[in-house]
């Protein structure tokens, strides 16, 4: 890539350059909600010394090349944990004690499994490192036992290495960032059409251990089902996968991989599905006068095959707060909930499929609300991150969670695991929801959370978020839809697949990494 | 169910009463090309004695009760491997030396799981059962090492456990037949919507265990994209298996037990999506000039979104020999290729997809040839295999492989496996081929094969299928679309998922079935 890479702030979300103060209305309504608390971030402290010995040093250089191997404490920093609000509040307290003793940066399949192979002699955790964007304490491997960490920098793994334009594939490294991906593959015409709010930043690796899904999925699908090919480097050996689009040869051991958020292996090629650049894209929005009703509408339409590239679906009070148009919070809203529906593709289908899907939602009582929501969610759609660093700069905490179930189930998992939060977060607190992915059976939901910071303000969400875990759990639903499980979501994650699906996990995490370097702590109970 | 089970002829397939003699136009065929040679089945002979002991009998016994433990020759016959060309063989020369010792008919999940526990303690090789359609092997177990072989038959688990009629998901007990299933959803206006050629004796089951595909796969969906939840008894416990639609917690652990083949677990319940039962079904024909240019339409409409319910497109020699059409295979046929496409649905919704794939297909070139032929295909669809025990009465040696490939592939592993039969058969040998399942990225390919039966038709046929099978390992294609790896794909397996693999799936056996009993020599290398 020719681009130099632009590296998010320690403590803040994304390009430095585009931090920004919290707009005058969003601060009103802060103000008149929870009052302002200005709680600027503590300045860069040093980081403990790396604790790796010079032999481990030499033989990772060796693996990769000297000059990548870095242990200066402004790479370290950059190189620590993810972006959760508890990362963040962390990392704003000055607390940066999960920075990793080295960053290593091969460039091939071959440096990494060199890498490995130096973690297991030497006994170094490994964490591989794609965009940083993690929320859930994917980035954070356990100390105990190992002679250092050991972030397992992607950075250099940017190439395009294949594609298939007969039968719209294409291979990609590891490293790719959303947008880089995207411009490569827009010179060939094609896209992937993978948009979630971390684009800008996440990783294609990244999209793959963690079963990412993108805004635009109800159209492109998530990553894990663009994925048909993988290419990991485990400490064992080399395995590569996909011979076909589909096929009935055993286990689809890509899908051991996939979501495995680098405990089984390194993914050092990525073969996914694209499309072609869509020559259209069209937002509207629509009007409900209720979440039950505009979930209904999106129901529908999933399992009458007729989904847009884009559905999206705020409840009341999210509505209320204009979360979909971030410019505009705390400014005047219209009742009911607000639908964005997007089309994207060759101009005939998209006026084919928005005619269809029109006719379905007018008929079910939907009210057109025109473009311009629509165009204000896509022109925000990658803003939110900024948004919470201004928020926390004032005092509020900010935080996302998400979920998933069957459609019969959906009413109980949103009134549970809102009642949760709103019961732990005490008052004021804002709990806002939306219908962010759609299914034939069912969808996910995503709520937002806003509190004013209490006196420990991670443990204040800590418990909520525990709370809000429970209700999920005890609703039958998933921990996570598309967040990965990291360490935070540990405890619930082994409810839902119950002990023989923990044993079955820790046992391939055995087979596949027998020395435990890769990523521990992570994802494993 | 209400149903008395209609069990499979011993040495045939399907219902006995459904025998047919060669019809007169495809025997006036065979004695042009090939000459008639008949060869009847030898006379049903007496069975080897079991061999469990009396103890473990009991065992069993205490397990599912008394009555449904059996070992009369009669049912062990009926439990005798699957219904390949090669099994057939073997059974028609009156070799059925692979029955099992006896045949076990558990109820319900503790039940099964009781029935692995006695298994575990007395050494006994358990082969799940279903509908018995198996044709790579799967139901041939090892003997060596174990104190007998029991047929799990699940063919007392019956149930529909659930239906959601909101989430569009039905909960099915795994010895289900095709037909059963859809009658008990057909019932409350739902289907599967998965019909293989085997559908009328295959069972729920045995579509989750060997990722089944159906001829309507281009609109429903394979099979294991239709699971969403899955109950699977394992000797170290039960695991339940989907929380959500799609989730990021963790690897989806359900992938190893989809095309796990008996090997892992015994799936005692499987949820699974359905959709309405369609008001309109449509098929029609339609005519290419090339093979090429018929798989080049079918990829242009699976990349546009415009996939029909149902769409094959046979080469030019399954065309002229009519094989969409048994009835009349041997009567006259058109030149080039016969595509079949298929609409199911909403009358609005299929008169909308007809319009449009229409209007892609004739401007591709192809040339709409009415509904006769779809409907022939319709009616034939389910009868191929009564024809091949026609020929194979008549000396002629039928049987069907299949592969597949991605898009930019297909060319060369049509002409590489069709050269690698044509060569091994000699002459005279017909070797057919159609596209039976399209996806964006690919295809599979189902080859037919006729051959006149030399002095080992066995040892020729595995000849012929050897080389077939390298020609798609080295074409890097898969060694099974839709048939699952059984003992026939394993050394093919082996290649196609590499030495890293092969050692992962062994050690997830270990891990789940430390003692092995589980259909033991089937799929894993």
């Amino acid at each position: 890539m020719r681009h130099e890479q632009i590296e998010m702030h320690p403590t803040r979300w994304g390009d430095p350059a585009r931090a920004q103060a919290l707009p005058a209305e969003a601060r009103g309504l802060v103000e008149m909600v929870f009052g302002v608390d200005d709680r600027p971030a503590v300045a860069e402290q040093p980081l403990t010394p790396p604790v790796i010995e010079a032999a481990a040093l030499a033989a990772l250089e060796g693996a990769v090349g000297a000059g990548h191997v870095l242990t200066d404490d402004a790479t370290r920093r950059l190189r620590t944990r993810g972006k959760s609000t508890p990362d963040l509040l962390r990392a704003r307290a000055g607390d940066l004690t999960d920075a990793p003793d080295a960053v290593v940066r091969p460039a091939t399949h071959e440096e990494v499994a060199a890498v490995l192979a130096v973690a297991v002699e030497h006994r170094l955790a490994v964490v591989p490192f794609g965009g940083g964007t993690a929320v859930t304490g994917g980035l954070v491997a356990q100390r105990e036992g190992f002679a250092g960490v050991v972030s397992l920098d992607l950075v250099r793994m940017k190439r395009l290495l294949a594609v298939d334009h007969v039968s719209m594939t294409a291979t990609l490294e590891p490293g790719l960032r959303g947008p880089e991906a995207e411009e490569l593959l827009a010179a060939e015409g094609l896209t992937i059409g993978h948009f979630p709010q971390s684009w800008e930043y996440a990783s294609i690796g990244g999209f793959a251990a963690t079963r990412s899904s993108g805004q635009s999925s109800a159209g492109y699908g998530r990553f894990d089902a663009l994925v048909v090919g993988l290419t990991v480097a485990t400490p064992i050996g080399r395995i590569d996968l996909g011979t076909a689009p589909a096929n009935a040869a055993g286990p689809d051991l890509r899908q051991l991989f996939l979501g495995s958020e680098g405990t089984l292996g390194v993914l050092t090629a990525v073969t996914v599905r694209v499309r072609r650049l869509p020559e259209v894209k069209v937002y509207e929005g629509w009007r409900w006068p209720s979440f039950a009703a505009g979930a209904s509408a999106i129901r529908t339409l999933a399992q009458a095959g007729l989904l847009p590239t884009v559905v999206r679906l705020s409840d009341e009070a999210e509505t209320a707060i204009n979360l979909a148009d971030p410019g505009a919070i705390g400014g005047a809203a219209d009742a009911g909930c607000l639908m964005i529906a997007g089309y994207e593709g060759e101009p005939a289908a998209v006026a084919a499929k928005q005619a269809a899907v029109t006719a379905v939602l007018t008929g079910l009582g939907g009210t057109p609300a025109g473009t311009a929501p629509g165009e204000k969610w896509s022109a925000g759609r990658f803003d939110a991150p900024y948004l919470r660093d201004s928020l926390l700069d004032a005092g509020i905490l900010v935080e996302t969670l998400e979920t998933a179930t069957f459609w019969s189930n959906v009413d109980r998992l949103y009134t549970d695991v809102k009642a949760a939060l709103t019961a732990h977060l005490g008052e004021p607190a804002l709990v806002l929801c939306h219908i962010s992915h759609v299914y034939e059976t069912g969808c996910s939901l995503y709520f937002t959370v806003a509190a004013k910071e209490g006196a420990d303000p991670l443990a204040e969400w800590q418990a909520a978020k525990a709370a809000a875990c429970d209700a999920m759990i005890h609703a039958g639903a998933t921990i996570t839809h598309h967040h990965a499980v990291g360490r935070d979501h540990k405890p619930w994650f082994a409810e839902e697949i119950g002990p023989v699906g923990v044993f079955l996990l820790r046992a391939v995490k055995a087979d596949l990494d027998p020395s435990g370097v890769l990523n521990p702590g992570v994802l494993i109970p």
